[in-house]
């Protein structure tokens, strides 16, 4: 098992300016860091009862899709505004400057399906509570959210209370 | 083992008239069909002899990500200019109506690393010449590349002639 903090590359003013991005792409392109990683997921879906994976684009795709596989669930994709090619509903959020929109196909989740929410990492919350009030729409349950990496000073798990969040390795003032 | 044509829905009109879009959410949200498509890629590679995954944003993601994990390869992201986050090699290609613009980290491979291509879908070919050409700038070598789906009306196969190209299910003038 790698310890994943190591496999991460951290890089100072990407996409702006102060801002430290995690860089994920040095830990799966590390054949144990990438299994370290989805295995730690997987073995936190073992609690947890649930129907479909949504994976966030495009990076929760990566995370996402081995644990569809693994674990014999329905793989969704939430997609920004256009790419998805079916009827779609759709979400719109604040960002820090300006807004996003997220969609699913209108026919991917019904009332009752239990899905959990995969990304690469929490940051202050926003595009996983606007992707979980997209999904409640439909009538399905959130079971649970996880992400590689948090950011604990942004603060992401207040605006997902009440949700069960788990992330496997965080960066605090580094 | 799922036929894989009946889990891929086809959408006409999109992304624009005249267009048949041939949709795999359908395929992945069914997990046998999401499990029959990594499986065949996964045995066709047996016979290759590769160092790492390359996948193509976004598509390539879902299909790269698990064989990267079963086969304990590393996995390469090709994404679109300004997506990734470290230092960056791209090459700009023609669309049917104007350029697009892919890139790699500039670290990512080396001369002599042998890869292997992912995407969802063969059409024309383009974007897989365009990512060979790149790879190849690097010094590393295209050992193959798989998709789900192709097309054969748009020949993609000879403007990738000379690179061991493999399918699994084939959509013709329906």
């Amino acid at each position: 098992m790698k310890d994943l903090k190591e496999c991460i590359r951290s890089i100072p003013d990407f996409p702006k300016e102060g801002i430290i991005f995690r860089d994920i792409t040095t830990l799966i392109q590390d054949p144990e860091g990438f299994k370290t990683s989805v295995d730690l997921m997987e073995n936190a879906l073992k609690d947890i009862d649930f129907d479909y994976i949504v994976a966030m684009e495009a990076r929760g795709f990566v995370f996402g899709a081995p644990l569809s596989y693994n674990l014999n669930k329905g793989l969704v994709l939430a997609r920004k505004k256009g790419k998805l090619p079916y009827k779609t509903i759709e979400t719109t959020y604040d960002l820090e400057y300006g807004t996003a929109t997220l969609e699913l196909h209108e026919d991917a989740l019904k009332k009752g399906d239990k899905v959990v929410l995969i990304d690469d990492l929490l940051a202050t919350g926003g595009t996983l509570k606007a992707l979980a009030d997209l999904v409640e729409s439909t009538g399905a349950e959130v079971a649970g959210m996880l992400c590689v990496i948090e950011l604990p000073e942004l603060k992401g798990r207040e605006k997902l209370k009440g949700y069960k969040v788990e992330t496997f390795v965080s960066f605090e003032g580094e």
